[in-house]
């Protein structure tokens, strides 16, 4: 058994990421956590551009994210993301964002994806070795 | 006592909604159900100009969302939101999204939201009226 | 030789159409004129639907925008769409911009789009009664 | 009188800058230009976290991309950007985006910035040494 996957992605915050309020909205945090999502895929063996052509694809079926502190303009932002655990069709990926060099968590969130092939959107079984490989606890 | 105020908006499905697994990407639904809440919020008595001014806003504190059927270009949306139940500090807003005409749920969303004051960032109590008018059971 | 079409798409400033300058966005002038032309596409006889049947798409080639006043949160837009002019293999499309009930312009914007077969990328030349029918100026 | 100042940036197509063509949506090119030309700011002299304070923002004034070859889902992009010619109260930046280790250009992309004043969103002068540092031809 595997240690469970994890990676770190790093991204500054543009103007883009922030609204009249002064700080990054909620939506422009979920843009950033699919981009550690995306790259915590390849660590499960999914490449971007193998999806393309097999138009197998992993989904997002359910995300629950809470907001608790707001970043702003210029910050440098860590995500931390990891899978945490594997079903029979569907896995959860946890993610935590802090600005960099410090501890202070400023969004936590955990999304469950299920692998579907497109044009049907039928649910696929995930890779047996997956439940060995990495055994969620 | 009134009833829990509630809202239907309407969105037609275009590209920039859309990705290339041929459907609708997850933060589209998110940016459709803002404006939902956006529409709701003024129900409840906050005016978009009126925020710019008093720099008191709604902030999302916590989203759960599950997508159950996607959504395709062209599609005709209807995005059902209601006040959920008033805390003394925050409150809760549910979504349902389906295609015009149609009983299938496509998304289902709770969103947690508080009063916060800008720049400071500090959280508000909720207008004292809020829960004598709309007592979530 | 009918007249140009020409169409008018209404929104309402949203939180996520802003960024921390206080204003809209400039990417968010663009969504907006995405939808105002899509409609105006539908028009010309090309509906979202169809398009993901066929998979013959109008594809922007290249844009020229012009921002010249900032609109602001919950300001309520009307984008103002025509068709310019039709040439051989692409056809010019002119927007302006305009707060409801005033008659200054925010942003005006003209786009020329090819018609793009999917996947191939082979653009196709336009209907040839588009330019009987609507013979550019 | 120095060289003009250039800078590359780099991004990974991911799922949310495609849409239902099956390629890049003309929209997330811009969200691309905007990082580097954020950080091309950052080398004449702009730092986000001053702007947030100073509310002295660069704006984007004009506009003008052509798309010319579409980028795909996995692709590694590499955003060329540089500082094109100062005038009195505008300066205009250049972009070109090619995928990594190719000579192709796929975006090619002009922006004219003014330097505004929020929120009374006055234009302010350029810096005068701007001109003399970086005499555009």
């Amino acid at each position: 058994m595997s240690e469970m996957p994890m990676l770190t992605t790093h991204e500054e915050v543009m103007f883009f990421d922030t609204d009249c309020a002064g700080v990054v909205h909620n939506l422009a945090y979920l843009r950033m956590i699919e981009t550690c999502r995306t790259k915590l895929a390849g660590l499960l063996g999914m490449d971007l551009a193998g999806m393309a052509e097999t138009r197998l694809f992993p989904v997002v079926v359910r995300t629950e994210i809470d907001y608790r502190r707001p970043a702003k303009l210029g910050d440098h932002l860590e995500i931390h993301g990891c899978l945490e655990r594997v079903e029979r069709a569907r896995f959860w990926c946890a993610f935590e964002m802090k600005v960099k060099g410090s501890e202070t968590v400023l969004v936590s969130c955990r999304q469950a994806l299920a692998m579907v092939q497109m044009p049907s959107g039928r649910p696929q079984r995930l890779p047996a070795d997956w439940k060995e490989k990495w055994q969620g606890e």
